[in-house]
């Protein structure tokens, strides 16, 4: 049987390439793989840095587990245990990073936004006035429980015009959306493999500026989780400090193959952009609406009102558009009832066209009635024009 | 060019069925990949509960990262705040476990038996007795830093006459050497995909007592590593609390396929000490002799003494073995010049008359005499035997 269509927010559609790059063995303390590593390292802080990829401004520690772990590690490692954190949410994932520092017992604070608004920099201008304990703030680019963009570039101004330091967690926006040292300050960006690097899950990374990270000695409150003492080890040995994952990191090497040759963040932008608009175009002639208004809708994933009608059930929703071969995802919110789309992946609009067609086809099963595709066809083009 | 056959702790040599596994994508919310994990977690238990893994007695929690998360999980949620940790430490890995326990500001002391004596079950009764302070013992099973067997059933006996709380950390044991509830109290084994399991890695795993787990809500020092909400999520829900770590989850499904079809644990006991005797053997043909008594050593491991010759250059012999297609392992002991040789993978006597022949020929050409290995192939007939 195929694969299905995986339409999520990650794990996601990898190509064949990248797969079977973990057809080989490594040996983690061998020079191949120490390679192999670093090759990774050099790529990942070249996205975001830049032209100042070649000084050591900016330095990237990979870490074992998913993004939420090294989300953990940069807070556990950057925040001293005297410091507090501004945590900016409207989401699931901002919550979870005030969370996980209540957890290690810093000092933590959060505004929340809701779930459909973009977080306000005027709010944060005043947070930090109020509040001269803060010494760090964290957000999260796109918020994934929606599908949300915040306002990176003039948050990014405001944490560096009170003299704070910014943590970003770049877990479904890294590669993909704007974000460059050249343009905004920040001291750390996180995000993972299996996003819009589309290479496959099972490690994390931080991208630090190297001066933040040489003060952070003795500040982890977990040995797995110690991001200095990761990046030490790495630094001095060329290896990871504990096993890593061999085949995942072969994956991500091979996928950033891909990323480079499809033309790099401004060519996977659009390849995403195209995906998300041809998606919401379709939805809507489905009569299906999307939950955020557009220009706070990040081209990651579209979360969707679930149609008004007294069959709708999203399991079985699911289970229909699953048996057609195409993945989509639950919703995430509490205040209304929806589903939720992603862009993201080795796909492009022929695979979103499938998606709204196989759409329409379960809704019909389910007796919910939907306007025909067919009509997208032509308007396909006008989308890629 | 032909993959290196890794003869290491891990990661190591895993079979084609077990990589091409990987050359699918999963949703990590679909029902599919729900089945996965929870037939991989049944077939976990199995392995140590046996016929205890019909009831809920003992449950499996995977968690994402190499297997020292999984420790730093194991203790950080099983260690009461007010508890007391007593370290059993003949080696690295020891070592590691007390000072992940001093990061989480529990209360830990340690008995270090040094780098080549097992762990004495009269002076671990003899310190239980004198600090009642302590609640849980952790001990590792076979300590990789130079492959020591532990006496583990005997261990284990002294800490349940005592009263307290067993925890093995059987990294590179776990589906190898005995270790069977039936036969002995512990409160939780942890263990990795990579090890005797042949998995890729990526993922560690601890198999616990239900209800030393249900008491354990509160404890953890760290979210990601908090393994009673990770363990209550799953159970909830089918799915991993955060990203799973998707294709290495299927490898180890795939390698579990093969570890049965082998025979299970005495199968792959049987074919590891063939290995370790054939290595052991030849070893002793060169004029190589081994670190540890015979008697001592489990069949995972072997740390071999270097030759007391001037030319002897670990880095020079290293690379002329991984040229003859041979990755072999550095020493990790702090009183003695020595390398590892593995005994563990998807590899059976042919790789380790190979590994011979290699180090022979290594060696030569570094200019270390040793007798040729010709002779070896009457005997790994004997050993055969």
């Amino acid at each position: 049987m195929r694969d299905p269509i995986l339409l999520t927010p990650g794990p996601l559609t990898t190509s064949l390439a990248t797969k079977t790059a973990m057809l080989h063995d490594w040996g983690s303390w061998d020079s191949s793989f120490n390679a192999l590593t670093a090759k990774v390292r050099q790529r990942l802080v070249a996205i975001i840095a830049g032209d100042n990829a070649g000084d050591s401004a900016y330095t990237c520690v990979p870490l074992q587990g998913s993004g939420t772990f090294a989300v953990e590690a940069a807070i556990g490692t950057l925040l001293p245990p005297d410091g507090k954190l501004l945590c900016l949410v409207n989401g699931a994932y901002g919550k979870r990073i005030a969370q996980m520092t209540a957890m290690m017992k810093r000092q933590v604070t959060s505004i929340d936004f809701g779930e459909s608004a973009p977080v306000d920099p005027a709010q944060v201008a005043a947070a930090l006035a109020s509040d001269p304990l803060i010494t760090h703030v964290a957000i999260v680019y796109c918020e994934t429980s929606t599908g949300i963009l915040n306002p990176l570039a003039d948050i990014a101004d405001v944490v560096a015009a009170a003299g704070k330091k910014l943590i970003i967690d770049a877990m479904s926006a890294f590669g993909a959306l704007p974000l460059f040292a050249r343009e905004m300050q920040f001291d750390a960006v996180i995000a993972s493999a299996n996003k819009c690097l589309e290479g496959v899950p099972g490690l994390g990374f931080v991208v630090v500026k190297t001066a933040a990270l040489e003060q952070a000695q003795g500040y982890a409150h977990s040995l797995s989780l110690d991001l200095y003492q990761q990046w030490r080890y790495m630094e001095q040995t060329g290896q990871w400090r504990y096993t890593p994952p061999t085949h995942v990191v072969a994956a991500l090497d091979a996928a950033l193959d891909q990323y480079e040759a499809e033309g790099g963040q401004a060519a996977r932008l659009a390849r995403y952009s195209a995906n998300c608009a041809c998606l919401i175009a379709g939805l809507k002639r489905l009569g299906l609406e999307s939950f955020l208004p557009e220009d706070i809708q990040a081209p990651i994933i579209v979360t969707v009102k679930a149609p008004a009608h007294p069959n709708w059930d999203f399991k079985v929703f699911y289970e229909l558009t699953k048996a057609r071969g195409v993945v989509l995802y639950p919703g995430k919110l509490t205040t209304a009832e929806t589903f939720r789309v992603g862009c993201i992946g080795a796909i492009s609009q022929p695979e979103m066209q499938l998606a709204l067609d196989v759409i329409c086809g379960a809704l019909g099963e389910m007796g919910i009635p939907c306007l025909s595709t067919a009509a997208t066809f032509t308007n396909v083009e006008e989308v890629s024009q």
